[in-house]
């Protein structure tokens, strides 16, 4: 039952503080953080951190797919696929490495290897444009990959430990 | 029994000559040949065309590895991995696909890949200096790879038809 005190849930916040609360967006976060040499980020909060990860639909519109893409989305890109891999090895004690080849043109292929496995491979494009909805839709992509690739390695145990 | 009228055998032209002759060599080739667009290469022979693949000893101490790899250079070790791939499907009718990741110091990775097979992984470095000493030297070197990356297949049948 619920009290006619209590204050109104806002989804969008609350689904935000879920997200953010996810293995995988804490891992994320630990490899931000990580790369923060000059200590520049420490009164950023995680959801600050991560704000540029996040790319509306209009957002995305915006963005020009002519050229090469951005360091900054790069750099973004990159350590998305090496939070996946981290997240997978945390999991499964098994080294994940992604490997990734992206043209100039921001079209390119993404791998995640353990052993002899591919857990994961995925063709890119529109690179320039990489970002999610939400937070929650961040996690949730996330979370997905870590998923996918753990089923993966059950399926296959022998070769992703060869 | 030898007649003594048969002329000297030159073991290094011998060699070379045997080399263009391997499956793999001819693969390489046929590839360097299809890139030819305005017919430029037409009137070179085999030998011609590989002549930048082969890096003496010598040659190979005087290369600064210093920078960012030459584009020619990076061409060469492309087309190398990528006749690996067309030998492997060939044999195997399985596509293998390179993927090669590699820095602007010249250092990375290079994995081909068959369904969720890794047939072959392999850290680079020195890549300003890729090349081999004779003719013979790669063939063999790509024939070896080719014969590795099938007995992977045939190891994990269902993984590289996965």
């Amino acid at each position: 039952m619920t009290t006619p005190s209590k204050p109104p849930v806002i989804p969008a916040i609350d689904a935000d503080e879920k997200a953010l609360a996810a293995p995988f967006l804490k891992c994320l976060i630990r490899l931000i953080r990580a790369q923060d040499t000059y200590g520049m980020w420490e009164n950023k909060s995680d959801a600050d951190l991560l704000g540029d990860f996040i790319v509306t639909k209009e957002q995305r519109r915006e963005i020009p797919i002519i050229g090469d893409p951005d360091a900054d989305v790069m750099w973004r890109f990159n350590i998305f696929y090496t939070a996946v891999g981290l997240s997978i090895e945390a999991r499964t004690h098994l080294v994940a490495s992604p490997i990734t080849m992206i043209s100039h043109e921001g079209f390119g292929r993404v791998l995640l290897t353990t052993g002899r496995l591919v857990v994961f491979s995925k063709t890119v494009r529109d690179v320039h444009r990489f970002g999610f909805a939400t937070l929650s839709k961040l996690a949730e992509a996330g979370t997905k990959l870590v998923d996918d690739a753990i089923a993966a390695i059950e399926a296959y145990p022998e070769v992703a430990r060869a």
